[in-house]
């Protein structure tokens, strides 16, 4: 049997990452996170700052840019290489044990294994910005703003390495939006859901 | 106490009516789908095909079709006349009872009502076309074809009508993958969201 495996993605601001890392507590089961960052940083000698944004956000003209210099590979970008070694590494996680994988494609990466659930969590604005400034510790001033970008970042992220639209129910198993349920709503729906895996 | 409500959006061959039907009967409250094409023939004097096609399907060239003769009020087309009628018999149903009412952009009418639950049941296309030769008696060869231009046909009248997109995981509180969880998993997961409505 597979491992059973939760693929998270997540509006900012929307509690998704909160909501994974208490199904990994709950389920008994690993989490992935940043610590895919720490993973890609490892085998790559590239610093953690640079792949956390590389790894899963990009602005349009990022699509464009060309690199030069040491880390030069004919045909691949760095982007494209740090998008090719995340990929090698989430694909592996699922290899090795039930986990739940946060953002960064999975959905995409593990789409042909039948033992994962794909979920995506988002939310209103107002409830998105209540969290960031809440938890986060976003000004409230720019905290729309700083939602809207973040989340662009993803989108264009997703689209470039995927193809597919961020966010569009198609792509996942089940969508739920957290202000209206809750996190604990979010938790208990989706591990129902996680159980019924083969 | 406001009506406890259930919009249902869903693709052609997800099984959504069927799930919604389901639903309504465990939850003992009132099913509406076809039934609200019959209201507003009532109330129009027009013909049942008619408002089912332009209650809820829409071409690209129909929104751009002028209409004359007897139906013609200066300002405002026949479709967006059925349209109107059709938003109003539907905020009074939500108004006069607990009920499961299927697409017809009631998502987005009755957007301002908390005790409304606002669902979309979508498979992927295996799936659906299964579905649709099984049950619907389809024939195989058109059914993909057939399949995609009745969607086309939602996706455009409800971004006609609501300014949004069709099936966007933001515009629902649940989005569910029947192929996924099989009709009763979908009925199940529903009916737990359902009964935590104020």
């Amino acid at each position: 049997m597979a491992n059973r495996v939760i693929t998270l993605g997540r509006e900012y601001g929307s509690g998704g990452r909160y909501i994974a890392e208490t199904l990994a507590k709950e389920l008994g089961i690993a989490f992935y996170d940043k610590e895919i960052i720490a993973m890609v940083a490892k085998e790559s000698g590239l610093a953690l700052e640079f792949i956390e944004d590389t790894g899963e956000y990009m602005s349009v003209s990022d699509q464009f840019a060309g690199l030069s210099g040491e880390y030069y590979t004919p045909g691949m970008s760095i982007a494209d290489q740090v998008h090719v070694l995340q990929n090698n590494i989430i694909a592996s996680l699922a290899e090795k044990e039930p986990c739940v994988i946060v953002g960064r494609c999975a959905d995409y990466i593990l789409k042909d294994n039948e033992s994962v659930l794909d979920v995506f969590i988002h939310a209103d604005m107002k409830d998105k910005v209540e969290r960031a400034v809440k938890y986060y510790g976003i000004p409230a001033e720019t905290v729309e703003k700083t939602l809207t970008k973040t989340d662009k970042g993803r989108a264009t992220h997703y689209k470039h390495y995927t193809g597919q639209t961020w966010g569009i129910a198609q792509n996942y198993d089940l969508c739920i939006d957290s202000g209206f349920f809750g996190v604990d709503g979010c938790v208990e729906t989706i591990i129902a859901a996680y159980k019924t895996l083969k």
